[in-house]
Parts: C-alpha cells; sequence; structure tokens
C-alpha cells in the first residue's frame, strides 16, 4: 500500500519506514483493508499487502480465517497455522462462541473450523441457524485449540450423545489447548479433560465441575496447564482475547482489541453474582436446580 | 415450577411469596429453565411456568425468540410485543449483530427477525454462514426496532444496493427505534436516516458521519432522541443491554446482564483510540483511509 497523506488531525506516525511497512502490511492483510485498498486502486502489485487474501465484500467468497500467505516474511509473533476447532451442537449459546470466534479470525494464518457432526445447519438456542464449516471426521486430529461453547438442555444432549462426547474427548487428547466458555466446561468434563485441573463455567453450573474432578475457581478466565476456561457466556471475548494474546504477542493483541473497539463500558454493573441483587442471582440458582440435578447426572454418562 | 429445597449455600430467599413466584415463572420463561424444569418432571401443570415455551433441547426447534405467552398476567414492563428487525447482508460483521441479539432474545415476548433479501444463507467477514429468518417482503412494516450491524466491503456494498438501503431507509421511516452497531452507522447515513441526529460508529469511520449530515459523537452508545447507535464491535453488548434496560426496566436488564455474567475484565487495555498505542491507531486509520473515501463516497448513492 502507498503512503498515505498525513492526516492533520492524526498524531505523526513515529515508526521507522521499515517496521511501519512491516505494520501496514501485517494489519492490512488481518484487517481486510487490502481488498479495500486495491479496490481503490492504490495498492501496487510490489506490495506485499497486494498478495493478501482479502475480506471485505470478497469476504462473501474469501472470508478472514482463510487468511495465509506463505509467500510473506513474517516476523515472529505475527503469523501462525494454527488449526483451531470450535465445537457446534444443536442448542449451542451462540454467543459464547462468537466472541472468541471473533477475535481468533483475526490471527493471521490460523485456520478456524466450526465443527460438527454433519455438515448440517445447527440452530442454536437463540434461534441463529450456523453452518458448521467441517464435520467431525474431517477435523484435523490435533488441533492447536478445541473450543466447546456452552448452553443448557443442548449441552447436556451433546454430552450424552456419544459421537460429539467421544469426538471431544478424541481430540482434546491430542489438542495444545482443550478450551470451552460457559458451561462448554460441563461437557469438557463428561468427556474426562478437566480431571485434575482447575477450571471455571457459568456460574451456576461452576461448583459442578468438583463432579467430574475439576477444582472449580472463581475468575473469569482460568488457566490450568493446557486447559483453559472462559466463565458465562461474555467471558469469551475476555478469554479469546488472552489466546490471542498468548498465541502471538501483546502488540497482536493490542490490534485486534482496538479493531474490535473492546472498551466495554455496560450500562449496569450487576454482571457477577457478588455485583447482583442476591434476589435475582438466588432465584436464578433455585430455579436451575433441575438442569444442575441433570447436570450432576452426566458424570455416570461415559 | 415446585419450590425449591433452599440450598445452604445460598442466602435464603427475601422475597414475598407472590413476588417469588413470578419472578420464578418470568426468569423460567425467559432462561429456559421450564423446560429443563420439565424433563426433571419438577413442574406441576398449574404453574405458569410450564405453560411458556420452551429452550433448552427443545430450542432446537422452538428457540427462546418465539418465547410468548398472551394468558400470563405480567407485570408492566417484564414482557413486551417488540418486532425486532436484525438486518443481514453479505460481509456483515458477525459479532456486531450477535452480541445485541443475545440480549434481545431473552426480553420474553419479542420477536426477533434475522432480515435479508432472500432467504439464503449470509456469510458473514469471519466466515460465519448464517441463515435468514425472514426475507425483506414479508418484515414487519413498522418495527419496535430496525438494527443494522456494521462491516467493511460488505457494508458499502449493501448501502449501494437499492434493494438494501431503500429497505432501511423505509422500515427505519417507521421504525420506533432506528439502531446501529459498528459501521452499521454508515449504512444508515447512506439511507438517510441520520441527517440532523448525533451519532457514533467504528472509531474509524465515526468522523465521517457528517458527510451524512450527522453530528459524530465519541461515546460508546449515542442516543437522539430515536437513533441508537454503537461504536465498533463490542459495544453491542452494551448497546443491547442499555435497549434491554430502556425496553423493560433495570432489575429486568440486572437478570439478563447476569445470566450473560457480563462483567467484562479484558486481559489488556487498549480497547480504544484514548487507550491504545498510538502507533497502531495511527497505522490503522491511515490504512484505512481507501476506504474512508469509498465511505464518503456514498454519500452520492440516493
Amino acid at each position: 500500500m502507498k503512503p498515505q497523506p498525513e492526516s492533520p488531525t492524526l498524531p505523526p506516525n513515529p515508526l521507522p519506514a521499515d517496521r511501519r511497512k512491516f505494520l501496514t502490511a501485517t494489519l492490512a492483510s488481518v484487517l481486510g483493508a487490502s481488498a479495500l485498498a486495491r479496490q481503490a486502486g492504490t495498492v501496487q502489485a510490489d506490495d506485499p499487502a497486494a498478495t493478501a487474501p482479502s475480506a471485505g465484500q470478497g469476504a462473501a467468497k474469501e472470508p478472514l480465517m482463510s487468511v495465509h500467505d506463505d509467500s510473506m516474511q513474517w516476523p515472529p509473533g505475527w503469523v501462525g497455522k494454527e488449526e483451531i476447532v470450535m465445537l457446534l451442537y444443536p442448542g449451542f449459546t451462540a454467543l459464547d462462541l462468537f466472541g472468541p470466534h471473533h477475535m481468533f479470525v483475526l490471527m493471521m494464518g490460523a485456520k478456524v473450523h466450526l465443527a460438527a457432526k454433519t455438515l448440517d445447519s445447527v440452530l442454536t438456542d437463540t434461534g441463529i441457524e450456523v453452518r458448521p464449516t467441517i464435520a467431525f471426521e474431517d477435523c484435523p486430529q490435533a488441533p492447536t485449540i478445541l473450543f466447546v461453547p456452552g448452553g443448557t438442555g443442548g449441552t447436556l444432549d451433546a454430552a450424552k450423545d456419544d459421537a460429539t462426547r467421544k469426538f471431544v474427548a478424541n481430540r482434546g487428547s491430542r489438542a495444545d489447548f482443550v478450551t470451552s466458555v460457559c458451561t462448554g466446561s460441563v461437557l469438557l468434563g463428561a468427556a474426562g479433560l478437566l480431571d485434575g485441573y482447575k477450571a471455571t463455567s457459568h456460574w451456576i453450573t461452576r461448583d459442578l465441575l468438583s463432579e467430574f474432578g475439576a477444582t472449580p475457581v472463581d475468575e473469569r478466565v482460568v488457566i490450568d496447564r493446557n486447559r483453559i476456561t472462559g466463565a458465562g457466556v461474555t467471558s469469551g471475548l475476555d478469554f479469546g482475547l488472552k489466546l490471542v494474546q498468548d498465541l502471538r504477542n501483546d502488540e497482536y493483541a493490542a490490534a485486534v482489541q482496538l479493531f474490535a473497539e473492546y472498551d466495554p463500558q455496560p450500562p449496569i454493573d450487576q454482571g457477577s453474582v457478588a455485583k447482583a441483587d442476591p434476589q435475582i442471582s438466588g432465584l436464578l440458582m433455585h430455579m436451575h436446580e433441575p438442569f444442575r440435578q441433570m447436570v450432576r447426572d452426566l458424570k455416570n454418562v461415559q
């Protein structure tokens, strides 16, 4: 990409020319700007950014997840070849998965798979119908990350489903990182993957992880060796960004965070049991006692 | 649902019996616990919670978005009949939409539509293929909320696409609330819906809203009369929760926030231009100058 004229409203860019060229090419690839630049005719053919796959409207055929270019010379920490397997099952909670998914697909070079038993669309518990990108049998045998989202009844059914539970146990046994958000950790537990590990879950099921041999921990993201588990639903954003930071570096994670404008400002502040009205948290917990019992029963499923 | 035995680890529930029964039934319906309770055989037929539609695995056929029960006597603020229209177009940014979607579907009684030109699946800019639930021509004429997600090249194409832009302008002219997250406000602007309004956008395009007659405001969520716009991508969570709070009440929003465990704790703190390394924000802005020029050119599309 040709240097753009400095805007009078922007600070002067203090990066050395080489560093700037590298960052520009890298971020352009990651964030899809190269395609837009090409559309506008501002990219030269000899510019590395011009060789990177495109996003934007091109994304409709060539999504960011496919970004990979072996011809580029990337400094350490700025590109990878991760194989990330994100599990889909009927009734999973959409946001559990789409939060970290947004962070993962911005890791240049990573391949992000949405894996299900078949390639048929999967209906989430909030009515979004999502198409898998890969079937279990075609999934990488030893993924970099195995990720399991949560849900309620759908998660119980997935844990009881032999094909799904065994897929999780199998890939989890060889994955570099075995991960979950929300009650996804219940499914990890039912698959035998949390025995002897510290872990977390949605606050309603967190203590029940002990049924699967885990030590429940009340933290937003819990890391114990290669097990990385997040708390309820929205923890997936913090979880995803933490993984970007660990798999790449602080600078890369900062660029992803800024591009996602992840500077949360909730209009109210009752997002944890510690902060919430005990009337509401108590009722939610009591209401879910039947669900909690069904989670306990899962320990006999294997 | 029968009263559950008090757990020794929970605080005693101080709510009066009537209030408790109401909250239990309400939250059970909203959050899908009633289906699980029925599975466990703990719900009596005369219990209002038992009459509510189910979620959980049932969600695979009967998602939460369909929750609605005219036979219930709900206190003011706890149920509504909102018709929420969320726009899908090729290359939209998935998380822009799925964040607020998670909040909207928990508003009992609300109908949440995923609207596109046709019912064919739509590929987002991060490779998630999503199926619309309704085509433009079948959409409510005067929705409670019209919501437009952002993107990059896909958003430009949507703004230039007559059918999409005119749909936005048409429903926007009669919607109770005209809303967006991220560069969705660019599409609102191109449809003529922000002229004379304060609004925000992704930080890279925020100042350009002036091209469409809007006054750009650097806030996470900007409310000007019935225009409600969010900043980049992840602002959708704050935006969605704010709308739940306004359309229902503080208590309802608190329950939704706690159930989504929305207590954000990003591992790094560079999620806004004010907080970010100026080298990274400056480069991202410079790189997007071609995109910004194409956004400016949209003012002539109408």
